[in-house]
């Protein structure tokens, strides 16, 4: 299909295609002539997902370029291949001067939680970078009570293992950890406002009752 | 102290701050002369924030800027507040085009849940939007297992609450659960990219010994 009719499909205008060509983030058509390329489904599929990344994944185009360019590279160790999809797209993990002390706590928790990690995993440091910012910001409430959060991590990780192993091919497995953890994230992140939005409710409640 | 001053203290250049300033992300200082204002403590504190909402929080500046006016905005109903607070800030709300099948969805799980949710929630719409655009990517295995994660969700909003409940000043409330909700978000999908790191390892490493 041309150009006119990918915009049409994917509801995305054509000059911010171009961009996405420009900047890599979609591949190139096939030239059908010196001035017209051709697209095909995957292209439509590709601009679904960049999307996705952009508007609920909230992720910077360099981070989306990262993690398209794993997704196009197939790599048969599976773990590693998931890992390094999503090694960028850590948030947080902008990292602007994190103290080592913070630093040190992620590795007691991951000591403490019996987890498998790579000393270079990306989310060391962003979860470094986040303690350090509640720090700062005189809220540390939530690193004091991180081990119940982690227990919440670990069931969702849980349930991610639990949606992988309903499916076999590899490189439906890895788009799928992709979606799901970006996607899953955000999911996780809007389930989490309506119960606080519930149990605000129902504490306030009891406090008007009383 | 004078911007230069201020610039040291927080480490961010003067000349975003005065993009801030001119964005309304920072109050105007007090003018000592017509040409130069003079900042204190409390700006040194809002630009710590502006700083995490949106480097570790990734929100765009209008929805920082939402936030900053309601943080500012005493409300005597705490519920109110809060929820007030945390409107613009929920992930995956830019909403192009939302299947109506999707929202009855969401209404399908909050009467499962039990939660008591206001009709125009703006979560309501965010997990809406989500649950479409992962049916888009033909990934909707988390759709399937949303009660799971929504059992997830739950066991977080109980350990906010019980932060929430160590304190009693309500501007340090409204203030402590933008902090805890946005910065937290980020901390749950770091601890969440650990778990699953730890979880892929361990399914690879059976996997290779077998």
């Amino acid at each position: 299909m041309r150009i006119a009719e990918l915009s049409n499909r994917s509801g995305i205008p054509v000059p911010t295609i171009k961009y996405y060509l420009r900047e890599g983030l979609l591949p190139p058509g096939e030239l059908s002539s010196p001035n017209q390329a051709s697209y095909g489904e995957e292209h439509v599929r590709r601009l679904r997902l960049v999307r996705a990344l952009l508007e609920i994944g909230r992720l910077p185009i360099a981070a989306i370029k990262d993690l398209l360019a794993e997704l196009d590279t197939p790599d048969p160790n599976l773990h590693h291949a998931m890992g390094r999809a999503l090694r960028g797209a850590v948030p947080g993990s902008s990292g602007t001067g994190t103290g080592t002390v913070a630093g040190e706590e992620v590795d007691a928790l991951i000591a403490r939680r019996g987890w498998t990690i790579s000393p270079d995993a990306p989310a060391r440091r962003a979860i470094a970078d986040i303690i350090a910012a509640m720090r700062r910001l005189g809220w540390d409430d939530m690193v004091t009570s991180i081990d119940g959060y982690a227990d919440v991590a670990d069931r969702a990780a849980e349930l991610d293992m639990e949606i992988v192993a309903r499916h076999s091919d590899p490189d439906e497995i890895v788009y799928g950890a992709v979606v799901g953890t970006i996607l899953g994230d955000a999911l996780i992140a809007g389930l989490r406002r309506l119960a606080q939005e519930s149990a605000s409710a129902k504490a306030y409640e009891r406090v008007n009752r009383a």
